[in-house]
């Protein structure tokens, strides 16, 4: 064993036991290489094995911190609700409900989809849009219509080659945010009254867009560690017309699971073998903790049936309304749909972002942003560990800024939803993410603002979920 | 008779014997002054009562100018097509090939749906972009979500209430262009299967969301002067059921007429006793010539069943994709629609827009537009009628810039179309504005960009005309 193996193997132990806790520091290379005496490389291969393992995160200019324990241990708390056949979808109204009183001002936004807007750009953007309209061509206008600014459509190419998936510029329609993306792509490839995939639970939209094009959904048991059931897949594939699968595989909202990538190949060559499209929201795929971009299910794509939705809404520019589909065999299709509806994503969003990406300073944006949740993930847990009653169960999301709770004592969460809004404060309460009655006992925290918004309210909610138990 | 009237009454004369023609330039108040011995005012109240008239129009620091005569004198060429019952709609498909092959790079762009991207002030707006997302507060990301930016939807209210229409801000909600708030509200107020009224010749969009929606289209005969036959609508509206009228009371595109206020009025009324929701779009109601902007139908609505959709993308920002809608007793579903599928307009495009309204400089813009386009369309009135072969029947539009063209002989629109492509040449042939077999021998040119780019392509298309004339 190398001398670098020895050291990251003893700090490997240590982070296991728990001598070394999530969000700790490691020692400095100048640190470490007095203290131990062993060469800076030495120090430095040996964390970079660390960060190799998912152990611990570089962050510019600051060091090495330790992650949160590996998905893999979190006890699986969630009972797999079984299959009930597909059924019609009736939520709207409940989301509408939650999501007007989210936006109360004053309201703490742990029920809000959005991070905390600190953590952008927002000065740089807007030097970005500034510089590019003064020097837009007026003709650009027309350059801007769907499907989109051709240097911008080649920038996002570039990144996925960069992430290992193989996608032509020629493939990506700019979206009005990934939203559109995804409703015109449910669009594109269903028709009325046909069944579509979903997990359980799902996104609220998605049941949303079902619920309005008069599909039917048919949501599968979804792991919190590992995301949805291949098996009951395959065999809902073998007993029935699926029409479409509208699937997060990275960073699920709300559960925060990863689909393992092996598990992502198998789920893109069973759809495959079905002939089944797949709408893979992956608008949390840049905010991981670890040290690599997962891979999106698109990369397994051979027949050009994953339509792929991405976004710069949660990793670099929210309210700007740009996002994009990688929509393989779709692509005339999508195309059409979106000049007929809404004709092209707007033009200072596209040449702000053009612009900004050009200058060659979005990674190391992300490399911050990725840090600061992965931050505020992590003191979220302990608050609320500390604070709401014992047998709360939490998930342990590897990327992204939601945290989903299971409440003890059967606490019902609308109870929890009406209580805290009186406090002033949002979630998001299990019920809007599914369209039957489950998940009463579950929430959703945004916990992606910034701590001094977010701790007080955790404690709040912990008090009034101490309440209710006992009411 | 007044001395000011006298003097009106002699020029109004020669206006109307063609002594005076439109684009002349009236004498300065003091040459008129000066010729005739009368005091400024006297010069100027005359000017006044020419331009309420509808004969002259102010431009600023310019003088006055004759406008186009009165539609009421056009010939009324049009064969009105025989409403046929309702049908489904297959246009897509020529719609996107006409539309693509305008987008070719070097095409002449009148084919086009946007006046000349010189006429715009991209700059300034570049400069309101930059200084509003300089200044932009974190949490106004919110405040932009649907229905929009409150104090931008108080602008458009005031805007309106300014052109004598009652709209509260609390009834607009703001859209990704008109074209998203139209296809929304043809959403909100239908089922598939439904029957909905349009205009024969019709916005091919309207048609394409008809086709998309599944609903089926009765296009009824539509006057080249006055718009939609009034009994014809009455007698469909006896005789089955109509869910929705999409209509364009002012400048209809393509035919550029424009419904008389009086006509608007008993529009409104005659479908608030059907109980019967109208849709009506009115991108192209800032681009008058006369003196004042023509009153909207919703000016008469009084039960909330207009949905009046307008758009900055004609007069102020195109590829800004900021439109609206005042929704009437429709607000809270357009605006969940909205929210459940593009969520909120981009917030570069609103804060831009919201800045540029606050400098108060927009009525001085529209005054420069309106001028520059009165202008082109008369020049290309000129030199349609000096080169296209004799019988060639051309509209006299009050506002815009679209000419609709009649071709004689039976000249083929399509088989121009295609010529006219293959000299670079775009254009919107009549076949694209119905969904059947009909306008053969129309086409509409967009004459709104720089005339050294229109009139020579003008003249080609005549020469081609006269060549298919032959063979």
């Amino acid at each position: 064993m190398l001398l670098y193996q020895q050291y990251a193997s003893e700090l490997t132990a240590m982070i296991r036991s728990g001598q070394l806790r999530a969000g700790d520091r490691l020692p400095s290379v100048r640190e470490a290489k007095a203290r131990r005496g062993v060469s800076a490389s030495t120090v430095f291969m040996a964390y970079q094995q660390l960060e190799r393992d998912g152990l611990v995160q570089a962050r510019p200019q600051s060091g090495f911190y330790v992650l949160p324990a590996p998905q893999a241990e979190v006890s699986r708390w969630q009972p797999s609700p079984t299959p009930e056949g597909a059924s019609e979808v009736a939520i709207s109204e409940l989301v509408f409900e939650v999501l007007q009183a989210a936006r109360r001002p004053g309201v703490a936004p742990l029920g809000s989809a959005f991070p905390g807007p600190e953590l952008f750009p927002l000065d740089q953007l807007a030097r970005a849009a500034s510089q590019s309209l003064r020097t837009l061509a007026p003709q650009d206008i027309i350059e801007n219509l769907s499907p989109g600014n051709a240097r911008l459509r080649e920038h996002i190419a570039t990144r996925y080659r960069l992430d290992g998936v193989s996608v032509a510029p020629q493939e990506i329609v700019l979206t009005h945010g990934a939203l559109e993306g995804l409703n015109v792509a449910l669009q594109v490839v269903t028709q009325p009254g046909d069944t579509v995939v979903t997990e359980s639970p799902a996104f609220y939209a998605s049941l949303q867009a079902i619920e309005r094009l008069k599909l039917r959904a048919l949501a599968l048991p979804t792991d919190p560690v590992e995301g949805l059931d291949l098996d009951a897949l395959e065999q809902a594939l073998r007993s029935q017309r699926i029409a479409a699968c509208w699937l997060m595989p990275t960073y699920q909202n709300p559960l925060g699971c990863l689909m393992p990538t092996t598990r992502k190949r198998a789920l893109v060559e069973l759809l495959s073998r079905h002939e089944v499209p797949l709408i893979e929201d992956d608008v949390y795929g840049e905010l991981y903790f670890g040290s690599q971009r997962p891979q999106p299910a698109k990369a397994f794509d051979r027949s050009g049936q994953v339509l792929h939705c991405g976004s710069f809404s949660k990793s670099l520019a929210p309210g700007y309304r740009l996002g994009w589909i990688a929509a393989g065999r779709y692509q005339q299709r999508v195309q059409r749909l979106i000049l007929m509806t809404t004709m092209a994503t707007s033009l200072p969003a596209q040449a702000a972002l053009l612009n900004y990406l050009e200058r060659g300073v979005y990674d190391r944006h992300l490399r911050r942003l990725r840090g600061a949740l992965a931050q505020r993930i992590q003191v979220a847990r302990r608050e609320i560990e500390a604070r709401f009653p014992a047998g709360t169960r939490i998930s342990r999301p590897q990327g992204g800024y939601f945290l989903w709770l299971q409440l003890p004592g059967g606490l019902d969460a609308m109870r929890l939803h009406q209580a805290a809004l009186e406090r002033g404060i949002g979630l998001a309460p299990g019920p809007v993410f599914a369209s039957g009655p489950r998940f009463r006992d579950c929430i959703r925290l945004n916990v992606g603002h910034a701590p001094e918004r977010v701790l007080p309210a955790l404690a709040t909610l912990g008090e009034l979920a101490h309440t209710l138990l006992r009411t």
